[in-house]
């Protein structure tokens, strides 16, 4: 397997999964309420919508980095990835149940601890594929071995777990602190960082 | 991020979007009134899906052309360039929105508005993406930088959000006015221009 | 434009419509009649589903060779591949319709020449696109130019529109006559051809 | 045709329908029994979704392994290569139809049938199609045709069909046995083999 063909693929299937996201956006029924009305409604909608997309975005990036560290790739890795576009692949049907269920009064703290989980599952999947690649020395670029601070890289990558792991946990205290963190995260990761540039 | 890989992504999210379009044609349920008849009264759908078709069509043409320009990529671009995508990817669903309320007595004027409003935001984002690309000039190809009068280019960038502004306030007065003046913005800007070949 | 995005953009789309069309194959509801008399029962969408799959398929291929002659894209080309796309994007849509309607008592006749018609039309932007790339000899590859009858595959083109035009021209009398000669087309070109290597 | 173009073809499908997978996923309608226990009832669809998505992986692997061997494609390959890529794109209608029927006291054998079956002629299709490109040795890369044993990949290939076949065959017995060989296959694949390493 060569490594461009696996990032190809991965690619298209984060970019499959990021568009696939518009099929939550539900069309309202004419004839109810006004469309006006109908439309704000969805509000739960819009804001699963942006803060997947986002984050696809994101966790887009970092693979694209992660990737360019490396000089080969192993089976551990071909496995991890597929693992790791497993969940991605997923993402647009928690955000669907997320958008579901976030205004109603039962099913609305399961609704979004299965969205911060599918986040958390995810970030844990790349952790351990990014760990895999950062020690597996003899996959990695010669100019890298040698440059960059491999472990402050694994360190940073472990932390990001835990903003996902405590709004997994909150969901049943209220489902709206958990899509606030998830949001607020991505934001976070979004905008231009001063110590690193996220772009690579 | 290389710029190709960049390319690679928006290329994808973008062919996807516009095939997803599809999607928005309805089979009608037979045993109801005749297919002719049915089919017939679905014409707002066939011009949602061919005036959308067409703008995703040109917006991925200049979004090569802007792309072109460039050497290399900063974190900016890629974060405006994901916004990019986001409007993009929500286009199918205010295409759905539109063809079903289009024949509809009310909710008319506010899907019209909705669907040349998204292109609106489209618009605007791709106008500073584009402004960022071309005042960022350590970012432009050496021979761009020199030759190309890049302060025309983004003069004509700007004018181009007129006309969707104009069809989005138009809504509420007739719908039917705004998708027209969608409908004729993208076969102006798809037919070739004496001034410029758009395909750069 | 170059032709290279060019070609991985029209790719990604005709790779997104043909696998779109396994969403007209449908899963029968439980409870109703057994599951294996339901499937039985969704023949045409089967049938419907290979033809339109084979279909694109040959026109994947076929794109592929007319690009390969040409050296350089102009804006008509850009401009008559969109159409082509468009084309190629309603066809899952076309397929839905005739897979719900073929074995229905009435609209089985338009749902036949809806299918034939959207081949025949996606047929004739091909051969408008094809026969502009003929004709305008500065665009084509230097090897091209010289060495092959652009004549005949210009007249071989257009003699393929004619079974489409058939197929459209007999829906009223019998829906099946039609989608048979959709489907034997596509056959007749998926085979290797004792005259030319469709595979270019 | 170059192999290229057919590889990045190829890809496209299979990402496009690995990632399609997800739209089995169903969100239960609010109101009902509890969003919990309307999500534990789905577990059959978590299994076909996680059986298939790594089916098809799998699947994306050993293509890319058998490309690599290719110096270039013939007609045969172009036309094996398209009815692989239709048996794959079949693959979330046979997955839904599973998760759909798995829990059913009617259809759930032949459901499971189908299910298996669509591996099995995926399969038969993937090793016609390497058996063809293992014999024509004219289009085989010159390192490959001297050093691998090619009988000894062919013949491995064709023992790989055997769970397939048996899966298919136990389908009216039990559908978990038939769904637990699917997954036990997948899951042995996917895994390092200390014979070979699939990666290649």
């Amino acid at each position: 397997m060569t490594k461009g063909r696996l990032e190809a693929f991965s690619d298209g299937v984060i970019a499959i999964a990021i568009t696939l996201l518009v099929l939550n956006l539900k069309v309202p029924v004419p004839g109810g309420t006004s469309l006006g009305h109908a439309l704000a409604r969805q509000w739960p909608s819009y804001l699963a919508y942006a803060t997947s997309f986002l984050t696809i975005g994101v966790v887009w990036v970092n693979h694209h980095t992660m990737m360019r560290r490396l000089a080969t790739v192993d089976h551990s890795i071909l496995l991890l990835n597929m693992l790791l576009l497993m969940s991605i692949g997923v993402l647009p049907w928690t955000t669907a149940v997320l958008a579901e269920y976030l205004r109603n009064t039962s099913g609305q703290d399961l609704a979004a601890a299965l969205y911060a989980g599918s986040f958390l599952v995810m970030s844990v999947i790349f952790y351990v594929l990014q760990r895999h690649t950062l020690l597996s020395t003899h996959l990695l670029r010669e100019d890298v071995r040698r440059g960059a601070d491999l472990d402050a890289i694994r360190r940073r990558a472990r932390t990001g777990l835990l903003p996902y792991a405590l709004a997994t946990a909150l969901a049943p205290l209220s489902a709206y602190v958990t899509i606030a963190i998830c949001t607020v995260v991505v934001v976070f990761y979004a905008l231009p960082s001063p110590l690193e540039a996220p772009a690579g």
